[in-house]
């Protein structure tokens, strides 16, 4: 390896043991997490993370979207940094490993290199940013988002969840609404190791994930209004029912999606009725809906058959079908000499490994719309995540850190 | 008329008047109401009910279940009384009409003895019924459903809101836990008069609907349990998606109950995801499910359809479909002398009618158990029901309540 360390190795008993006493933030019975953004549960994690970082002499700074930098200074000040990253919030039936992986393998990292007397050329930073999950406030990655510059400060502090507290409030509340500016500073490459979420690696035997880029994503709140009336006496073909819009919209998407392409997908991850009275049609049914594709071109395309659809369906139910997008995030392309980075340290590891593509939405994403990125994949039991089943093996969580580790050094430069 | 008085009628006016001034408890701003079984709302309209009742003499026995009966005696008090009555509870975006017009074309019979002078021989009643509507408190029409002997006192006083407080403690909170025994006193006869919530009368022309029964009714929650993961990487044939189960359920099912015949109905009044997030496909889909058909053979029919269903999707998509029966309300035929002194009521003041059978249940369908009854619709705009924008003519009202008058007085018999 380049770097001169190739034999230097994280702490994988050490990573380990992190992960298991983070997870005992927010633990649910049922061994997952719910540690929802902003929550007192998410501040206790913070806590604990910039406790670690402290113990290993990092400087903390803290920005106006809660998003925390925990630096390792390099020898050359006027170098830009090499960072590494993820999240801390979980959905509210979470698993131990999405997000927390990635931001407690960079602690491991700097750990590493602080009890081994490592200097490098370049500052290290591990990110954690605010808000990825989008489970309690909508966007996911708000903070990662605002910070690169895709949404302004005002747009991420009036982000507001089902009880009405907006992210700005909650930050106040907390304790983690910062000083620091949230902008990028000088970014020579970042990094993020994450659990696939998906079933290819542990399928096909790899453990590094070598990820090339990122599904597009987009985001739609589906609002069907129907006429209310009574169970009993109106005549079904008298009735404007949005549960039957409801479903003829869905049973035609989902078809479409299917037939379309293997890599498309279509998800609705939450559904409520109107007034919800089980002896009334519903007056309203409000659909939370997630398409996403690898390809700009293919996403484009389920994005036109759901409006096509819609407009159908309005037609002959007399529904009113409102079609309002949320949130549309492109496909992501990631930095060849960041993908080569972690391609390098996989195959000198001697760790087995395969490009991939990101299926979920990652802070990366906005990453790196403003720095050289890429992220490293490791596998999870069954492709589980967003469950609190969620699993991973301790061996291939150290194998992603060690790659994390010398993928960073080789950006950042070793002071030999 | 048998009963001497064929040119007694009520006042129209005044009617027209009281249901404007209860429309007030509770109003909302789409010109309807809401007055929830128990809450404070419910609480004022009863008051106001009791004060009406109390202005002409009438006394007040208020039960266990807190149903409110206000007597006008007799002069033959050993004669069991002819009663009438319906509800004052709405639907969270209920109307003007539903329920609180029973209850006061009742009062207005009474007012209307009572100004004129009039004796019965056997006592009259009207009945306010608890908790008719069912959209606070599961099932609906519980406090007749008690007094009638169809639930236990316990159950009915366990039945428990979305929010958790049971009809026990908010009859104790809001002053209606009454200390008469929720049973049945010796009744003549059972009469309630009511809007058809369905469009056959104004269709028709018909100003009196001379209701001969009511269609059967069954309530199922069906639970969908799937497997929670990410909306991105899983690949739709790895999912166990409960919308995906709902919604072929559903498109199935709306399919065989519309193909099976016209009376049938289907509504899927409530629907909810958990943990409701918009990336993460649900673990479980909730669905509250209404069926309804005039015979108990065609109802029978529909729920065969629902587990046959339920059973292939189960297998078909993997997701368990868990359908639970939460009521079960057999079709009812009323009581022929009761239809009789309807129709012959109807015929004699001049009103145009016709039979019908009502789609919705009514505390009528648990008071013909236990007494002979039957029931008197009235026009409503548009078949328009547990609506905002329910809404009748008030000489259609002042019909119905004339009709209701005379078959209280043809069953009780006047002194001449």
């Amino acid at each position: 390896m380049k770097n001169t360390l190739g034999a230097l190795r994280i702490d994988g008993a050490r990573l380990w043991a992190r992960l298991m006493e983070m997870a005992r933030i927010g633990a649910t019975a049922a061994g997952g997490c719910n540690r929802q953004a902003l929550t007192d549960e998410d501040r206790q994690g913070r806590d604990l993370f910039i406790r670690w970082c402290r113990e290993i002499g990092c400087e903390i700074r803290i920005d106006a979207m809660g998003n925390i930098f925990a630096r390792r200074a390099g020898v050359k000040p006027t170098l830009p940094a090499v960072i590494t990253g993820s999240h801390l919030d979980t959905q509210p039936t979470g698993g131990k490993f999405d997000g927390v992986y990635g931001v407690l393998a960079g602690l491991e990292v700097l750990h590493t290199l602080h009890q081994h007397k490592v200097q490098t050329e370049a500052a290290l930073e591990v990110v954690v940013w605010t808000n990825e999950e989008g489970a309690r406030f909508s966007p996911a990655m708000i903070g990662s988002g605002v910070w690169s510059g895709a949404f302004s400060l005002e747009y991420g502090h009036n982000c507001t969840d089902k009880a009405g507290f907006t992210i700005g409030e909650e930050l106040e509340r907390i304790g983690y609404a910062g000083t620091v500016a949230a902008s990028p500073m000088p970014i020579a490459a970042a990094f993020e190791v994450h659990i696939e979420q998906g079933p290819i690696l542990e399928a096909e035997g790899k453990v590094i994930g070598v990820v090339t880029g990122v599904q597009g994503i987009r985001w739609y709140d589906v609002i069907f209004h129907g006429e209310p009336c009574h169970a009993g006496p109106t005549p079904m073909r008298d009735r404007r029912d949005p549960v039957q819009a409801l479903m003829y919209l869905c049973e035609r998407l989902y078809g479409e999606v299917k037939a379309y392409s293997e890599e498309a997908r279509i998800t609705c991850g939450d559904l409520r009725a109107e007034p919800g009275s089980r002896n009334t049609v519903p007056e309203k049914v409000v659909l939370a809906l997630d398409l996403r594709h690898p390809q700009s071109q293919g996403l484009e395309h389920l994005h036109r058959s759901l409006y096509r659809l819609a407009k159908q369906i309005q037609k002959t139910t007399g529904v009113t079908i409102d079609v309002r997008e949320e949130w549309h995030s492109p496909p992501v392309k990631f930095n060849p000499h960041c993908i080569a980075a972690v391609a390098s340290a996989a195959a000198e590891l001697g760790y087995s490994h395969r490009e991939i593509v990101s299926g979920a939405g990652h802070d990366s994403v906005y990453v790196s719309r403003v720095a050289p990125a890429s992220m490293i994949f490791v596998p999870c039991a069954g492709g589980l995540s967003h469950n609190e089943a969620e699993s991973a093996e301790s061996v291939h969580l150290e194998a992603g850190a060690n790659v994390l580790l010398h993928a960073m050094l080789e950006r950042a430069g070793v002071v030999s």
